[in-house]
């Protein structure tokens, strides 16, 4: 449920409103010293501050309580805990009654029999995010992989320069938007990935659709690769190590990786929270109701998501690299 | 590797071009009786026949050796095996030193150092989706909920009564083409699904990206979701239930179905047999040549994928349908 | 359920009086050249014949469908099948209200509601073990280490060169008796297992409970080493590889395998079908009655039991050795 | 590696000399009311202060970040952890050279390619047991279930009520002694366990075998049932419920619970850690040498071993009830 992986496993835990939230991290491979300041810099990507993202601060400091010894991996796990300070105990309990559209409320309460912590939305709150992107930093300081990711559109603007201007746009509209992030790996070895149900892809997919607000994935070209025919979508290659001319296949053949770039574009839908009036059902009423999510929000969430599904996609490949040591 | 699932576990075996194919279904609940005429009817679906499709006949006579009795399943492991009959035994090995652009030839002799069984794709072969329909057309009869799929686009085409026009035409041309198949699932109750790492969107990426071929999943609207704002991708509750105005979301709210309809939308690639002259790399002799797929191919393998994509959505939704079961 | 392993993975399936049983194997490593003499001669080890064994011939001729290619394993699952032969049709179905004592009878039906096959015991019979002494065979050949097993014990008998007559006498009573079986495993380089909850004598215990009749495991010593000190129970090292002076700890330090021999004890419980009367409960009637159970019986399968525990602990092995290379 | 179960999971970290340990707990049902003086109860149970325990004091102040709201249970993971106070600094680094008799010491060095905090046996050190023991409080208060436990037998010692002055001997010896301890579940129901490789013996033997310095285990009457007829051994059954007359089964046949008491029995090895001069190999100097291992130790580990075993039994099964729940 909270725990992924088969040789590098991460086991989350918190939830936005309570003391703390975490990971433990195991199967790092012993005899490595983490660089915490790159561990630093990555959750500096995450954090708001940019244009139509939150002016929310979250501090983020890093309480790690096992799992290094005089700075090297230790082969045990390694825990890392952030406390959830500067939380304000505002009144949640009208999400109880009147579910925000576009978010968990209504499933949790049902779910969990109305014992969830819907505070902030509790363990569906994107800070649950923040653990991710410390487990995919370790993982990626583990892998011999060059990581990178960029958006490629945000709303309907695909020209990230004019970002800022766009989004003070929407901001000011009281609405908000998504886009597509595309995430990259360079360097990857002919070999990840197993037969069937642990390809690759397909543990690619699992993992982004972990991500709060992921609603599409692609390997490759994707979608649009429904416009292309087989002469066409077929890498030809070109030499010896699997390299082709084009990488319509994003890096991955049958499910293992085949030496090119690994190429992923994820699909974040537009942030649910908007500062503009919407209609949602009081259940305790039992009928529709006009109503504002109050604070202040993200206006493209997605601005700040590369780094999570950056790193998410490092622990997939840490997990698939581990593995690919059995045969070799 | 070859196994998937928790509760509704299925193991995968088989080649394309050993003796037999078959799958071991553990999990079904005791006391079903098996419709085996709907299995029939399913496998019915993915069999080629229709324009675009290959005129290869494939038999597919199953061959249950346990889990029934009395003509209802016992608790115990189903065992189906279906024998690879009608294969041609052609010489394959020139695939040793010329792979197939589009294949999974190259990655499999890397990583399975030369061992692997490359005839007629071995282990990556479309075949394999035979067992996997038929586990879940089994999934199908053991749930409440009710599944479809249809062809939204096939190349450019987006009009499917032009269909076997349009492929015509693409088979004359030597070339094939990909597609989009949507995939809906009616009547599922609030919550499937389990937080983070089992969410239903997580189970059904991975489910969908294990079908070969296939290059990008959306849950609901996905990437052309880019353009619509927050306040118009937030799907409006109207009632007490969870449902909804629009469906955006896809059934799928915080990882956890809503109540909605779940609509999954897959892209499948061109086929990448085509009969057209392709370059590849010949790992012998070390330079790029010219060559030709022999035999009889689909051109658009998607017009059989889709009962494959609908079954495969089966066996996530039992394995997540048992697992609802503990908290209820 | 029914699947073993994390990366030599096993799946078993059948019933006693179905068509078939069988198992998949998969993370067998490529390029392995299987000898199935090796394997008959296992299964020689498990057929009956001896005296205390049941007389009923077992042919159990190995049907393998998939995973070899020229000889050699292809790195994927290797599928073999055995059919259920000279199977005799008699009537069980008096086993629904008078459940066998020491059988599973009784907790089937009712984990089952009815619906299992009760048939010769069904999913419970010894019969089930023939697939994983096949799959233990195969693990061996993978494996770099030596095994064998002995009997230690059977019924009161220590000395096993009277053991014909013993079990004469025995069978003479209408009785029968369990027995103590050691298994060995030579040549074991340190690091087999890894911690807390994949120790190595947390699988072994795991795997050997998961065959029928085990009542009692030991690692090394075992419990007659409650009557030995701090000071006598410490094996003492007396080299640079790990080699100690005595191995109280069979092999085992921490979960770690510690370059000893690895020692297993094992308790088989008796035999639970007798000639003798027995008294049991009438689940119709509600009352005890006195029954005998039918047909001819193993006295000892103890007897026939060495060899299904050696494979299985070699199937345990070759899933820690394969996540060993992770490390190395 | 550090994470048990399927349903009801939990994942450990921590090292003996590092900030802190604890366990993630995650599947505990929604809308429990955890009674947190019953964990600190049992936790008292495995703290020393008894004769024959080390006069060391563990404080064990548990913090809980997360999984409880309104002091109800909801439904996400339960974070528990535990901060290592009272270590004393002391130098540990000639345990790299000169690995203690009976510790995991020399393995771990081997295995982590001497990365590992070999501090107060760092990873493999006994106070790894106290998260064990919290989450198995916790299963017990969300299970129907009885639990219990008894030492049966320490060192020679077979009267209990003799154990203060027995183990004050053994102290004045500078010696330890192990024992056998037995824990017994009452009220459980017909249907814990599933076939094969997730019995309730199997998941048991597995779960023992993870505690430190367990080296045996037996379901029921165990090894000295081989002295045993069929006749004798055999559960005679004694109403409708499945109880039986004797118990040589412990509750157990055929892998699930049938309704009698679960009883297992333990051996727990003589402490390793004594104050007598021992015997060991020096790495660097390669010879053998005496030595003392400082500090004040344990002369029976065994004593406080009880609630550690009733407690670890308790997860396993909250594991399998939860997957009861499937099936009815």
């Amino acid at each position: 449920m909270n725990t992924y992986g088969k040789l590098f496993k991460i086991t989350l835990y918190g939830e936005s409103h309570q003391d703390a939230i975490g990971v433990v991290i195991d199967g790092v491979l012993p005899g490595l010293k983490i660089d915490w300041q790159k561990i630093e810099a990555d959750l500096l990507l995450r954090r708001p501050g940019a244009v139509g993202t939150t002016p929310r601060v979250e501090k983020d400091e890093l309480i790690v309580t096992s799992g290094i010894f005089n700075e090297y991996t230790t082969g045990s796990p390694i825990h890392v805990m952030i406390k959830n300070e500067n939380v304000i105990s505002k009144d949640y309990s009208h999400l109880v009654n009147q579910p925000r559209p576009g978010h968990a409320d209504y499933v949790a309460f049902k779910k969990y029999q109305g014992f969830n912590d819907y505070r902030g939305g509790g363990r569906f709150s994107g800070r649950l995010t923040t653990p991710i992107v410390v487990a995919g930093s370790i993982a990626k300081q583990m892998l011999p992989f060059e990581f990178s990711h960029q958006l490629i559109q945000v709303g309907s603007l695909k020209d990230m320069d004019q970002l800022d201007d766009y989004l003070r746009e929407i901001a000011n509209q009281g609405d908000s938007v998504g886009g597509i992030i595309e995430v990259r790996v360079k360097n990857v070895f002919v070999g990840l990935g197993e037969p069937m149900f642990e390809k690759l892809d397909s543990k690619i997919g699992e993992m982004m659709f972990s991500i709060p607000a992921v609603k599409g994935v692609e390997i490759g070209t994707g979608f649009d690769g429904v416009e292309l025919k087989g002469s066409e979508f077929n890498d030809v290659y070109v030499d010896e190590l699997g390299h082709t001319l084009t990488n319509h296949s994003g890096g991955v053949s049958g499910g293992i990786s085949n030496g090119n770039d690994i190429v992923v574009k994820v699909f974040v839908k537009p942030t649910s929270s908007i500062k503009k009036a919407q209609t949602s059902f009081n259940l305790k009423s039992n009928e529709s109701t006009e109503f504002e999510v109050k604070g202040r929000h993200d206006v493209a969430i997605v601005r700040r998501a590369g780094i999570i599904l950056e790193n998410a996609l490092a622990i997939v490949l840490a997990d698939l690299y581990l593995a690919s040591k059995v045969y070799l």
